[in-house]
């Protein structure tokens, strides 16, 4: 059926709805990118391993729930609205009680592991 | 007093805090920094002027109101809990019919009127 409505390619992407996609915890979906940087949407519950990036930095924004970062030296709490960046090189572990939902955001290829990989090395670049 | 508290500086950076701390439209303040990209909050509240960003994608993120970012072919609108990324060299004015809290993510340097300039250039690098 045709309409005069404009076909544009101009879509909100909406946070609730992209959660709605998925329930598995800890495989990171990419939402959107911004040059060679990606937006990746996560359910994490549990802890995770200690690992780090070398390379990048890399931002946690917490959309729901409340999330504790471990450092060696330390940790953040972070709650819905608001977000913290782990520098590059600085290991931590992600630890959630109850399930988080949470967005991240860092360079095209960074896996979620770092350079630790193993078992809980999430596949990359996959998108909702 | 010294305490047994452990001083670090994992300390969470909360949007709603950092929104209380200016008033002025217009004028993104810096929050933090990955790489060598920004995050910067913004309070903006009418109609900004038409530009574009040559060399760099721009990320809009909408923390509280409802954002209209007009482009030459059409528009989108954003809810809180929603973004959208302005491809590079894409002509776009944003709109707010009431204020708009949002958060831009984008390359360190970038200004807020792209190549076109003008009065309405806030100062860059403004961290709050």
């Amino acid at each position: 059926m045709q309409t005069n409505e404009p076909q544009t390619p101009y879509i909100p992407i909406n946070f609730a709805e992209k959660f709605e996609l998925f329930s598995e915890r800890w495989l990171p979906k990419v939402i959107a990118e911004l040059n060679d940087y990606q937006f990746k949407l996560a359910r994490i519950e549990g802890e995770f391993i200690w690992h780090d990036h070398p390379d990048t930095d890399e931002a946690f924004l917490v959309i729901e729930g409340n999330l504790r970062i471990d450092f060696r030296d330390g940790c953040v709490h972070l709650a819905a609205g608001e977000m913290f960046v782990v520098p590059r090189g600085v290991e931590h572990e992600p630890v959630a009680e109850k399930e988080v939902k949470l967005m991240l955001i860092e360079p095209r290829g960074v896996t979620n592991t770092g350079r630790v990989g193993g078992e809980r090395t999430a596949r990359n670049d996959v998108w909702i």
